[in-house]
């Protein structure tokens, strides 16, 4: 028996934002392999398959990947449905490509199942547009890198020149990145939103400029947390500051 | 009585794309609104509403975005739960904004339901991450303007800059698109790919170089496409280029 992996997306965190097809095959999953941060209300659709931890945060163990590479190759010699659930999408910011690539080089047939990436569930939530028309036509999703020798790869370029960037697992460097998008030229009053677990009950997200994302991100939780910058965010930013002024006023 | 208005994503067109929140919504329905690209199956998820096709392809008219507005509203007065069903996501070029600023103003409650946007299908289509590790850290979703005076808005610079680009609402324009890209810097080998009704069962793809794009997109038909470019393509653009030899050899 030769089983067909399929890479499916699990969303942002809330269980119905995962797509019907994701949830038809949760249920008819013989194993499923998910990331650490995967909602167990999702992981529940697939009751009646063995369901395996695979546990990696940061995708920074290349050991870890190939263990895993692995485990899915050899689930796929004993179920006919193996499903690997990763948070988000898998195509972004997961380790997808390493994945597909080993079982396509064991002979193992992929299916990839999108799922709502957190910056868009993150728009959802605040009810900005990421591309408001006349404001933005462009949107770039970045990981950053601080600290660290730039190669090829020019994340700040690309923030600084999108009209609206989303920053990807940001939330911990928040201040340093803020710094270096102001040195290469993003206006210090650029508005900005960090979005905490973006469609859970426990969502929670802060609005300011750019200048204050170090205190802004400081004050979000452990959960996952994604940052938002551009103009698209004005009308939100400004309608804080005219409540934080009438607080001020009446205390 | 006063009712929700839920601006709810119908995904790149496969039914089964649709998330279960969506699926729910257009069930509870007395009244869709929807895109008139929207796959019949998915308005068949709200057999007992009232459909109404608000027609608008390209967004270009100011009257009759205003004239949905104001269906939105006024329905909001005859049913709880009224559904705006717009292609892909919401809040990735459409004209969200407007329709719920238009709502906010009238003071009716809206909720956004995200959906899966055609960049992320087409990753999933062609089992292609668009940020490879290694290969890319960051992707960016651009409209372009060709011939335009360029405002703030810098598509090219983006597109340019980031690692991956994915290109909406491009294919008609391509080349002209691609001769701005190259002669903004990006190289004329970036491997690029075009597709065409991603996740449905017409999709289809062309892969080659920047240089070529205008002679890919020629070969595509009428259905939606978009532009992917990026060095995270390479390996399947290696791919076509050692079976386009090697049925010239064969032949």
């Amino acid at each position: 028996m030769t089983g067909t992996v399929y890479l499916v997306g699990a969303g942002p965190g809330a269980p119905d934002l995962l797509t019907l097809r994701a949830a038809r095959l949760l249920a008819e999953a013989g194993i499923v392999f998910h990331d650490a941060l995967v909602n167990p209300e999702i992981l529940a659709l697939a009751g009646t398959a063995t369901h395996i931890a695979v546990g990696k945060r940061c995708g920074r163990h290349s050991t870890a990947q190939a263990f895993i590479n692995k485990q899915l190759i050899d689930a796929a010699g004993k179920y006919k449905v193996v499903v690997r659930l990763k948070g988000g999408d898998p195509m972004l910011f997961g380790r997808a490509q390493e994945e597909i690539d080993a079982l396509h080089g064991a002979g193992i047939e992929v299916e990839v199942v999108s799922g709502i990436t957190a910056a868009l569930a993150a728009s959802a939530s605040l009810k900005v547009s990421l591309t408001r028309r006349g404001v933005a036509r462009n949107v770039a999703f970045v990981t950053p890198r601080i600290g660290k020798t730039e190669n090829a790869s020019d994340w700040l370029g690309t923030a600084v020149t999108a009209d609206t960037a989303v920053i990807y697992m940001g939330a911990g460097e928040a201040e340093a990145i803020a710094r270096a998008l102001i040195e290469r030229g993003r206006a210090s009053s650029t508005p900005v939103a960090v979005i905490e677990s973006a469609s859970l009950t426990t969502e929670s997200w802060r609005f300011g400029v750019l200048s204050a994302l170090g205190d802004m991100a400081r004050q979000v939780g452990a959960g996952p947390a994604i940052i938002v910058l551009g103009e698209v965010l004005l009308d939100r930013v400004n309608a804080q500051s005219r409540l934080r002024r009438l607080t001020l006023k009446t205390a």
